[in-house]
């Protein structure tokens, strides 16, 4: 663990709310328009399409492309489903609801404590323009955009997590990938990464959430703020 | 112009002192091995070869590479001139030179001025590491790292400005590229993007360098803060 130099941060969920940001900016959107619906049961419908999409990347059905296009596949598809149109710059800008995410309270604060020690770095399947409009939301102090878009494949590929090594000159084992997703981390550990496990008991509504992992990590941890500590920084 | 909404730097020479930084670097390793040279003429005959080392990947005559591989390449045409043989670590230690540069004092200040009004990432020939190396050394706030590592091409190549700009969402025309160097803001221009023009008078020696462009520039400044006072920021 000493040699650990830089982490890698899933982002959805682990360091953003994206479920009560998703609902909130869906009522901001769709309410105004005359639709009454369960936001949070939008927001979730919404999630639910993202892996069966990322899925078809990640066998070759169809090649790579951004996150944002994917998202707005899949919210073409919910809309559809709730017999609502929408006009292109309202829906374009519903889609980009996923730029405009919040952040668990202790994450900014807590990347700040790790970056004076470590180099850090998201790993998400977002696209950068993504990762940027959050980060700049939410103060989250970045020493690179790592993740999907450089990799040119979605998680839990092994060449995301590879390619986030490479891009930092380091090999796997001196680079920790932080989520609170027992999947992310058995991936990222089954191509000799460290782990760091991140409790976040309500990322899929109250409580509803956050078993802790079935498989080992490294280090395990309910909050940014709290990691920082167990790691020294 | 009130279009703009991202400005990409040039690094090498615009953001940071490599002639004065590699000098040093130079003198502390290879000083102490009982070496005497002239150690700025040694910084101007390594960075000599950064052109036409890069100019094999722009052909096609060899696939992209880190910068970090062709300034391993270079140093080693350049030691051997010298009649110099290095181990392995030390020779290592030398080529990362690179990523330990000073910033222009002006550079920190300026970028986190420009930050709150535009996104701000490096358009470097430079590394993701490498560009990683020289933010966290110098306090540089990035909100991404683009580049030629994301583009797999070097600059002035249209594939590295026009990287960055999707990378953002960005049609050219609503990104500036800032730079010392007029080719870099012909190119840049050629393809679509603003152009802001940095005059480094100290880039190759003391009052050596920085001849105004000849190609028409969108913003002339004198610094990275002379830059951000005339975009307002």
């Amino acid at each position: 663990m000493e040699n650990v130099k830089a982490l890698i941060f899933d982002v959805f969920g682990t360091l953003v709310d994206w479920r009560t940001s998703i609902a909130r900016e869906t009522k901001a959107i769709l309410g105004p328009l005359g639709h009454q619906l369960d936001w949070p049961a939008f927001a979730d419908a919404w999630r639910a399409e993202y892996d069966p999409a990322m899925q078809e990347v990640r066998s070759g059905k169809i090649p790579f492309c951004k996150l944002d296009v994917l998202h707005r596949r899949n919210l073409d598809v919910v809309l559809g489903r709730n017999g609502i149109t929408l006009d292109e710059p309202t829906a374009r800008h519903l889609n980009l609801a996923w730029h405009r995410l919040d952040a668990w309270p202790d994450t900014s604060p807590g990347l700040k404590r790790l970056k004076r020690k470590f180099m850090i770095a998201p790993c998400s399947n977002g696209n950068i323009s993504l990762m940027v409009g959050l980060a700049r939301r939410n103060d989250l102090p970045w020493d690179a955009i790592l993740g999907s878009e450089i990799a040119h494949d979605f998680k839990p590929k092994a060449r995301v997590y590879l390619a986030a090594c490479e891009a930092l000159d380091l090999p796997p084992n001196e680079v920790m990938m932080v989520a609170a997703h027992p999947r992310d981390l058995a991936h990222a550990a089954s191509n000799g990464l460290r782990t760091g496990f991140i409790f976040r008991a309500d990322e899929f509504g109250p409580g509803k959430s956050g078993k802790p992992p079935t498989e080992p990590v490294d280090v395990s941890s309910t909050s940014v703020e709290d990691l920082a500590g167990k790691l020294g920084a």
